[in-house]
């Protein structure tokens, strides 16, 4: 029973036929070089913790003055040496400062704002939306742009970034417009899709979502922790473009406007690996995640 | 930035008046005491952890062939001193007998059976269905059964059940019927209902989702342990039957036969508590978890 059902996905059809669709491996294996894309210096986060790296990709076209304002707070060091202090089951893991509520306490936001406007959506109009034509019940119209699953709403002309798994927002308290990006959370179980227009969403985690969702849950309200002690600590969050070049991680992502992507939802819906007895004939916007791989070496000069 | 986005779920209004719906705290307040039932002695697995204890439920109506299996399995003491052997981010936790393939070495299946006959669906015609009117890419139909989120499919006239967080599900080879109980897996992260109809599901936690969901996650292929050192040792599964009734969890779950059931999804789709500022008038079948409570203490004889 080693050989268990996720063993389908490794497994390609020996000869595949004209007729036969590809699957999901075969998919990724024959896309073309210039279908991945090097991650953004300027719009990936680099966060340290003693366990491992977690790669974080901003979304400044969805939310400008939050990835502005994260972008600071990376440049000056703002979340070295804070901690994870919430992980609520099936919910969120989120980090910042433990004494940010108490001004006496509270680690300086440096030259960054203290307080945003809410980001919760931006025009449809002129987006270039990759559409999933596949219904989802949270929205009318679901789809990817920049590789992030955006859903939006035709009748008020409004597209905002979805809470799927690995997601990362920026928390606020009551007021709408009270969050800076100081204090974030990732999505680590069943997508919370009834956040979406509550919160400004800021980007997702790429890499190192296990060293996120594999954290102990805390037992306080919300799944704080109780104890300051069961805390992780951050060692340090850095903007990729402040790590030196030779220490950047090599990953690629693909680009959800190639043809690739549409290739790769098609596999999933029609499930072609052996061990499916049932193709769903279905993809939802949060089980289409989008695919990193290590960066191809560069060819010789 | 203590008070974040789940800080909602806390606040009642104070001064509901008629015209506005309760929210989800208000429900379960005011929920009268035989809309929650207590477990079944002889449906519920209690897995004992070094860490703590996992809950799970059984559908005898779903997969009753698997089911009459894994009760001998646990009376049998077969799981006590095996271990879970595989966690892959956001998908499975899965334990077992590391040497099930090795016919030397395999734990014997004492009286239960090695293989079953799938069951990956039952009828959907008599099935107790409370509907879910919210619409599911997934399937035509969703609802619930015995507390279990349910997909079905009135053309084919087949019913489910959905492969949603925490739902527990019998691992198998390439044939159909290759499963038996013995490897079981539970459901850690965006729902995966692309495997619905292709593996016998038996069950779901009802309480333990952090022990099976914050276990360091497996670096070998589809996440299982490289090393066994890696693996969480299981002390014993036993039925609730054959625990001494002083030592059972006193835990009591939402019947979603009742009035509250829909009463607690209508809160949720339409949010009065005023952290939100919108409300996605929706719920997703794997969204909405059935509640357990600490059972209410007997009244005095």
């Amino acid at each position: 029973m080693r050989n268990q059902f996720a063993a389908a996905c490794l497994i390609g059809l020996s000869l595949p036929s004209l007729a036969v669709p590809p699957t999901v491996a075969q998919v990724l294996e024959r896309s073309p070089a210039n279908d991945w894309r090097a991650l953004d210096p300027q719009n990936t986060l680099v966060m340290n913790l003693a366990a491992g790296q977690v790669l974080i990709e901003l979304a400044p076209r969805f939310a400008p003055r939050h990835v502005a304002n994260i972008r600071t707070l990376a440049r000056e060091g703002y979340w070295d040496g804070l901690a994870i202090l919430r992980v609520q089951d099936n919910y969120v893991t989120q980090w910042g400062d433990p004494d940010a509520e108490v001004p006496a306490k509270a680690k300086p936001l440096g030259t960054a704002s203290a307080r945003l406007p809410a980001e919760f959506s931006i025009p449809l109009k002129g987006l270039p939306l990759q559409p999933l034509p596949d219904p989802d019940g949270w929205a009318q119209v679901t789809g990817f742009v920049d590789g992030f699953p955006v859903a939006a709403n035709p009748k008020t002309g409004q597209a905002w970034l979805a809470h799927c798994y690995g997601m990362v927002g920026a928390g606020r308290d009551m007021a709408r417009d009270s969050s800076n990006g100081a204090e974030l959370y990732a999505v680590i179980g069943q997508s919370p899709r009834g956040l979406d227009l509550n919160i400004t969403v800021v980007g997702r985690v790429l890499q190192g979502m296990s060293w996120l969702a594999a954290l102990p849950r805390g037992t306080a309200e919300m799944g704080f922790y109780a104890d300051a002690a069961q805390r992780t600590g951050i060692q340090r969050v850095r903007l990729l473009a402040d790590v030196p070049e030779a220490e950047r991680p090599a990953l690629e992502v693909l680009r959800t406007d190639s043809t690739t992507w549409p290739a790769l939802l098609q596999a999933r819906r029609v499930r072609q690996e052996g061990w499916f007895v049932h193709s769903p004939r279905h993809i939802n916007l949060c089980n289409a995640t989008v695919p990193t791989r290590p960066r191809s070496p560069m060819p010789p000069r």
